[in-house]
């Protein structure tokens, strides 16, 4: 690990995620360096500047700053596409938060811009990254557990989210089951068509944005598997993911519903330390997948997931809120 | 307990469930006495005639025995309807393994006959009995977890049925899935709506009589709550059955895998000792439904789950095999 | 099962565990019938006289009853011994709750005269008899493990034993850690030294009367192995047991905490369904126990564990309590 | 966190857990640079240098290294106590490998030179920063279990070290129990008096140099409360661990046997991903133990666990290796 290979990271947008990439790319990513911390607030991005980092507002300084390699993009949603083009067009590499944007012909404009230029990139579906994830794909692709027959996936929320994200946020499907999606893809393989069932029975505040918060998707694969994704808005006992795969040769199942492997046992019941919420459940994911991406570019590869993934996952998301809305399966081809 | 209070019992069909009754009614239920056991073949009717009952050929023989006070009807599916219409004629409560019929026509007819003439009817949905499953379903009754959102019953067999048994099993659904749809029914409520996902990927012997393997089948309740059911006619590990109630206050799961709670733990793996089957699994169960059968007749009760419950489980098989061939919802009220 | 193997049985002693095998006689053990039920309260004795059996204080009516092959000794410990020796002396097949008597002496006395009389015998250590018990034991047996290496046995009581109860029962290891020590026995073998590690930290009541309320036994089994044996008088989130032993080629874990396999997940934790106590948690190993005494008589055998483990589980438990006392290691030789 | 912050460590010795320690601090430990690395193997230390680290042979230059503001001794563990008083000479802050000396006199005289020169020292009791056990101690020292009662830990590992380490090791109490005595004194308090029940059942070769390689400790602590360590030399299926605590209000349990949350269900079994040993059990901790250690040093605190734990968790390992040799039970004050 020499200094020639260190990539110089600028981070565009210090909120809740792009704080927590600061904060790794400053301490816990071999072989990355954080240059600098962009946010429109500057006190914001003066408080995650960690170590020899600068801090500010101007996106400019860090898109011409020689020593930023690559760009981390965790700004608001709606400017993702924006960040891209302009990161792209100062040649950086991109690693950006899910979703390039909730509609899939900006998506596919942005995306296909990266690729002319050849710009690596890579899109934050961290879950790929977690241990317990990414052993399970690995197995089912070197057919470890023969032919894949059934999918599941299943996320539930500590609690609704509040209401000017719900507001903006595309929907459930968009918002949150994309990343049941690309696991679905990662896992089994591409969708072909999908149904979507689902209910405003959690917080009427879904309701009056036309949403849901109870969903049972099912997934038609392309190689014949057939698959669903159950979601809720509300699980009071915690942050609750599990995945299972039921194949020729058996089950594969991944859960990790505790932040410790404490078990607390009393008069009132057992009591596990759960994870509260994404942040806690996928931190060490949030790190790697980072992590991976920086190996990526010191091979000078771009990353995975790519623009592909950003494009296919969502196409299946919008299918899947189409079939809400429509009340009918919906082929992932009519997106 | 006096001696006035027992309960007769004639066995019809001494295969592997009715000879299974036939003990339980000797041996294990309290309450009851085997008087009778009826088998086409007179051998095997001896075989099961435990303690002082007598064996016979002859249905009739029973029908007309003062001192059968009920029957227990175990012959071959398609003799059910005649056997309990003769049963019913001959003034005997009785308790019938599931399904009266696979045609929902004939089911009606000889239900409507057994109200009519006021007979005490019991259907054999024994997963009712279990423990778990009863306890899970009586919390949901009490409202401890407060509204229902989203149901999931997964059965998965261990390996494929024998040929001749596929044949004429009516299909998956009518089969098989029927006791994860009494479930539902029992746990949440009345199903208005399903669809139907599935394929033929286990063993070609179930597409060659056009039936399926591998199905998800969604739910839709009258009271808005929502709900799938997983199955696998191969789950190489052992007989694989798990039920979630996803609530306002929580989660209730019941899962039962092991026979015992013995774990090995080796340089293989942890090894639990499986229930090989559902004749293992709910060995209590089919006790307790006969139980509780008993039980109801000498509070001079009918049984349940009852007449209702076996037209209403059968016409949403009937609706997800119909929501399966036609690639559509369909609506309960349709059958 | 032809009338003439069943065996008639007389219950000595119609109290918690009395009552509950005279129930399993009347009702859940194939081959039993219940003769007549014996207690010094008549109300008591008649409550509990299921079927046609009937209800007597006099101990004298059982014995000289013809129809009485076997009598079930559940009376109060301080009369096992004299029961025992008049049931004996009455030529009856005798099943007798633990212990036979606190007393070695006495204990060996009254063995001895039920082998010089041949009279078939059984000792109640129910725990022997519950499926992950008796399989765990099996398995060691049948060498599937390879060599028995370390035992571990853990027996918390859910609360402290009322004080009349405590002031008569022999201390922790011959009231209550026998059941473990005998399982060491039935699983690994003799056993040839012990130490007791005690406190009384529970509840003063216990140290009022010289006793403790928590326990680390250790065990050197005459094959070598060493085990040990941890209990407690109070146990908040219910009746917690749990068996391990370690081998050369893996370890078996037997452990049962719950009644049903429900799980409840809510905002204060996860909750399972435990046992209460030892009547819950052993309530199949109960019938069981006496299934397997019956299935011994009608082959004209004498039941397991027998007299000899009647006399070898007290002696290591009253090396125990001098171990305690003395505080030191004692062989149980010395006993 | 400015760059006057960042603390510069020295590592002496580059073996298996130097190198890690090494690659910990050069990526993953937040404040720390890696400044040099020394081996008696320039080639070993050159392979570690992580980044922008020196290699060499020469002690000495470690010490003298103004940039070097702490070391992380991991060289043998024979040449630990004269590392430890070199760099207390150069007035380096000092990490230690556990443990000082196995030898108690030089142990001490080695700690109370540290202490003397006021130097800031740690020892490598990494089980502490496990999240597992950090967190079980925390709400043991808050008191929200009430009073202890009975403490157990449990160590397996997977297989029987090489001979060359067995051999200069100082028994299975010095070198391997230490670790679970450290927990128990973390958890529970101090030890007042140890007996040591052990067996050469595993590997002859333990034999071979008076060491055993199957234990039971018994443990008495200072509070009243009681324990017990169970230790293995083999454990087929891998490491294993648990640790549980009984209390006055309910137990607390941790146990951490997977890597991943994988479970792999197939025809032979359910199959974990488990940790093969404590290099990847313990690969956080160790991390966590130095950022900890040097979050102390930027706060110009000393470590800990610190001088006094290095002696009183060796002092209960001679207390248990005493025990074992003379057959009886020893007080720690003896030590």
């Amino acid at each position: 690990m020499s200094k020639t290979e260190i990539i110089g990271f600028g981070v565009i947008g210090a909120g809740l995620i792009g704080s927590l990439h600061a904060k790794n790319i400053a301490t816990r990513v071999a072989g990355a360096e954080l240059i600098g911390v962009m946010d429109v607030n500057l006190a914001v991005a003066e408080k995650y500047a960690f170590g020899n980092a600068y801090a500010t507002q101007d996106l400019d300084r860090l898109l011409n700053d020689p020593d930023v390699d690559a760009v981390l993009i965790a700004s608001l949603t709606s400017l993702h596409s924006e960040h891209i083009e302009k990161a792209a067009q100062a040649g950086k590499a991109i690693f950006c938060e899910k979703p390039v944007a909730i509609d899939i012909a900006e998506t596919r404009r942005v995306m296909q811009l990266v690729e002319d230029k050849k710009i690596p990139f890579q899109i934050g579906f961290q879950r790929r990254f977690d241990p317990g994830y990414a052993d399970l794909a690995r197995r089912l692709r070197e057919g470890e557990m023969g032919k894949i027959e059934m999918f599941r996936s299943q996320s539930s929320d500590p609690k609704p989210a509040p209401e000017h994200y719900i507001a903006s946020s595309g929907g459930i499907y968009i918002d949150s089951v994309i990343h049941d999606i690309d696991v679905a893809r990662f896992m089994v393989g591409e969708i072909r068509q999908v149904t979507a069932l689902g209910r405003n029975l959690v917080d009427p505040v879904y309701g009056k944005h036309k949403d849901i918060d109870i969903s049972i998707l099912t997934l038609e694969f392309e190689n014949d598997a057939i698959g669903l994704i159950q979601n809720s808005r509300r699980t009071p006992h915690g942050y609750d993911l599990r995945v299972e795969v039921h194949c020729e040769k058996g089950k594969l199942v991944t859960e990790d519903e505790r932040q410790t492997k404490l078990w607390r046992y009393d008069a009132q019941g057992i009591h596990g330390d759960y994870f509260y919420y994404f942040m806690q459940r996928f931190d060490d994911a949030y790190r790697q997948e980072v992590q991976a991406f920086v190996d990526a570019l010191v091979k000078g590869e771009s990353g995975k997931p790519d623009t592909q993934d950003a494009i296919e996952s969502l196409r299946v998301a919008i299918a899947a809120t189409k079939s809400l809305h429509e009340g009918r399966s919906v082929l992932v081809s009519e997106i």
